[in-house]
């Protein structure tokens, strides 16, 4: 595993989405929401997708010049058509236009129906908090999580995040799959051969297994709380509400009928909408109560939370956010580290459109 | 364990709330706000609670003639201050202000601070399905909840629920808890003297435990996911935006300065708010889409995932909101069963006010 500095990444990635089409201010957006998971720690979603979302350009399931439609609206709402853009770019449009309504409205909510991949939650989330704004995103994705009682996979990993301003504390940023663990995580563990806990997956037939491997023999993926006894059904109410917010509200494909990330595997041959969905929320604080004195006790709550006795061994409550900020500082300043298998594919891409990697 | 029919008890609660003093059409919304948690078959939020809203009026922590104020607003905002009120009535006061709002303006969204307990967050989500709108309620609750890593009792089991609804299919209801385990839940084991499954509570010291009495030992209960390895830190991030959203954006208590429920526990002597807080949203579906077309890609959602194929020996996936609606039909018919500690309590309600039950 070898780091690479961020600038030379980011516009290796800005150069693939130019040369796949995109037009310069949307390759330049792409390659920052892009790189924002590399740098905040979220290694499956940043660099580690590029080759697929050209994959997926390549099969003509992402239109890299997109024109993204306002096709429904109220005052504090939007339904936006991203064209089959990639959501990298449909996600940041929709979520401006949020803020957009938020600002005369107090709140902006814009469900998006035919984008694709938008990369980390949290990247489009925290775009908010920049105007002292509440910001939340969420999307469906690729079917591979099972509802309590089920093998059949009809859920995608299906994240949300919501970003709060804090004062002089940094924000908090909760961004998560709602499933026990993400993809991204049991992709970690099949590069090391290793096993994963019970809890996380589940044989074809529904029986709970260890193999990271699992997925590729019909197993599927368990929503949070690993069982019916400890919660599972709620890690299907969230999965759910995500799916039903970003699909159902906005016309995009629900449930099974999401079509899958992989370019090697077909959409089903009836979908009952158009591409991924995905939804967004603005919220400005001042909507609420003055935004200082809003400000003043979310810095109390994070100190709070943050200074809480903990059990012996473990050095404190981590507040939301946390890690993947103390990752960011780290990797603009040492480099991001690249998986072997990642650097290879990346230099076969590079390879492909005549670039240098 | 006696069942009573449904008409009975609503009288004998309405009854009560107006001998403390509530006026007639509070007392006759509050028994119906407390006595639906009964007819879902949520028996912690109903009649067992009856009592506990009497305590917290003797103590003078409850006001039973509260002037309901709008303290702040935006078209599609507003935060309520609740006057000490009780939640079972302060609620559905700011739950129809989110409606209202969300009819001129696609969405409403209020904070409530100075409330207290409002029954089942379902009651007050659910309002919203009778307009085609979507509906959330959400709620912070006395500490009782460590977050991951922490030994000290910091959230409520702060629940949330989305309630949609749907064509031909019954409204999609999912009103849980974001701990593990409710407290209800545990209240059951207790009275069976029971283990807890691991998972749902850990000791004083953070250790795991079995034991369903652990919270009088200074135990705490456990965020949904169990532990780090299964994602207890999404609970937390649940339970935290629960907090954030009822508490610190309406000026109400949040984490542990939270009031408790119980009577006999004084409230924190440094309040950094008033009472406890709550959070409603109502979003018009036809702010996003025809609604006829929404609700029948509802019903397809619905009709999809009840039909998917189980694991051997479950029937069905079970589609949130199920099992309560069956609950509340059947107690309609047969009468509500009332645990023999809680029948003797409202005996002694009865007594107190010279009232018969």
């Amino acid at each position: 595993m070898k780091s690479h500095p961020y600038p030379g990444l980011r516009t290796f990635a800005e150069e693939i989405f130019l040369k796949i089409g995109c037009p310069p201010q949307d390759a330049n957006l792409a390659a920052d929401v892009l790189l924002h998971a590399d740098l905040r720690g979220i290694d499956s979603h940043g660099l580690a997708r590029l080759g697929g979302y050209v994959r997926l350009w390549e099969a003509k399931r992402v239109n890299s010049k997109p024109e993204i439609k306002r096709v429904h609206e109220s005052p504090s709402t939007a339904v936006v058509d991203g064209d089959q853009g990639l959501g990298l770019v449909v996600g940041p449009h929709a979520m401006r236009m949020a803020m957009e309504k938020a600002r005369t409205c107090g709140t902006g909510w814009v469900a998006v129906r035919n984008s694709n991949h938008f990369g980390i939650a949290g990247h489009h989330a925290m775009m908010a908090l920049e105007e002292d704004m509440i910001g939340m995103a969420m999307t469906n994705a690729s079917p591979l999580v099972a509802p309590t009682f089920s093998v059949e996979r009809l859920l995608g990993t299906n994240p949300i995040c919501v970003a709060i301003p804090a004062g002089e504390q940094p924000p908090f940023v909760a961004d998560f799959a709602t499933t026990t663990a993400a993809n991204g995580k049991l992709e970690i563990l099949q590069r090391k051969n290793k096993e994963a806990p019970l809890g996380w997956i589940q044989k074809k037939n529904g029986e709970p297994s260890t193999n990271a491997h699992e997925l590729k023999e019909g197993g599927a993926l368990i929503p949070l709380g690993s069982d019916r006894e400890h919660g599972s059904h709620k890690g299907f109410c969230l999965g759910a509400w995500v799916d039903i917010f970003s699909a159902v509200l906005s016309g995009a494909n629900y449930g099974p009928w999401v079509p899958p990330f992989v370019s090697f595997l077909s959409p089903p041959a009836d979908p009952v909408g158009t591409g991924i969905g995905h939804f967004f929320g603005a919220m400005r604080v001042d909507a609420f109560r003055p935004a200082e004195e809003f400000k003043k006790h979310m810095d109390n709550w994070i100190n709070r939370f943050r200074s809480a006795k903990t059990v012996p061994g473990e050095p404190a409550v981590v507040i939301p956010g946390d890690p993947e900020r103390e990752a960011h500082a780290e990797r603009m300043k040492a480099g991001i580290p690249i998986h072997d298998a990642v650097e290879e594919e990346l230099k076969k891409l590079a390879d492909k459109f005549a670039l240098a990697f």
